[in-house]
């Protein structure tokens, strides 16, 4: 063996392109935003569903998967909450690049953060779907029982009671996640990715 | 739809187990350590390439998409070191759970470090290579010029000249990158993966 053969050692890559080809599906992020409560994570669990069937490359990335790991050593101030998103949108970027459909499910509140993720990534691949769903609706719901922990002062800074939530402008999809049922939002949703994938 | 359709959405999961059954193959890390110099990319792509004509779902991670990204706020201190490769082993977790093979091509010159990855992976999922090549045949190829560079004390920690490099005890395999030709690296990287996966 000579020494020169291993010179010439090469990068051969595996591209975002033909990691599409494999999947035969264009890769691609979901961003879900909402109150807490809006059905977000839910939404995006029951789309994730349906692309498997499809068989669809997907990945779900929300709170439980990425607060306790990646962005563990962050707490909840203004410092903290934008690099949070900044991670998170440089992991969908990895993801996206590996040629898979990720469905983010956080509530990103703010505007600025959810299009510092949109600028990162290449134009077309962020897809920002409002999940609407009134205070109020969520409120009733308190699925977590975090609202009333929110009224009685227990969590500050709580999205919707103590802290703003800024509605996306103009978002690739807006799902009336309080009058629609889990099938038809789920439906909605594929629809809009019909026509993108 | 009356209100109460809404309060049963519940969180439908696609899991890895479901992913590896979808891909056909078990998700791992393919996790090469070495000197800089020693092939740990290069051998990353020239694998991650065979892995693809097989259908396999991959994704090579390096300092090219990770430096510039989602560690791109981190420097080269003690502390920021210990963060990178924490933030590697927790993204190579996520990408374990979307069903795929991760091939990281790090330094990743401690010890500790790369057992703090092994450690936050289920067992097993953690495989070990190590590109096993001297410094003296490292220095000799210096494609990036970088040994020329740390010699003259323009850059300073560089692991094998002005800091450490630890190799590990008991690597699931060691690679003499410094003897075997691209080709025949592959396929003791091959062979052994194909018992594991």
């Amino acid at each position: 063996m000579t020494t020169s053969k291993n010179v010439v050692w090469h990068n051969a890559v595996i591209t975002r392109q033909l990691r599409q080809q494999q999947n035969k599906h264009k890769s691609l992020v979901l961003w879900f935003t909402g109150l807490s409560g809006s059905g977000k994570s839910t939404l995006a669990h029951a789309v994730e569903e349906k692309l498997y069937e499809k068989n669809y490359r997907t990945m779900v990335l929300d709170g439980d998967n990425v607060r306790h790991g990646l962005c563990g050593d962050l707490g909840f101030s203004n410092e903290d909450r934008i690099e949070n998103i900044r991670r998170i949108g440089e992991l969908s970027k990895l993801f996206v690049e590996a040629g898979m459909i990720v469905l983010n499910a956080f509530i990103s509140p703010f505007k600025m953060d959810r299009q510092q993720v949109r600028r990162i990534l290449p134009h077309g691949d962020f897809i920002e779907i409002f999940c609407d769903c009134s205070i109020d609706v969520c409120e009733s719901r308190d699925v977590k029982g975090l609202y009333k922990k929110a009224r009685n002062g227990e969590i500050s800074h709580f999205t919707g009671i103590s802290s703003p939530y800024e509605p996306p402008d103009k978002p690739e999809l807006c799902v009336n996640t309080a009058k629609l049922s889990i099938e038809e939002s789920v439906d909605v949703v594929l629809q809009m990715l019909e026509s993108r994938c």
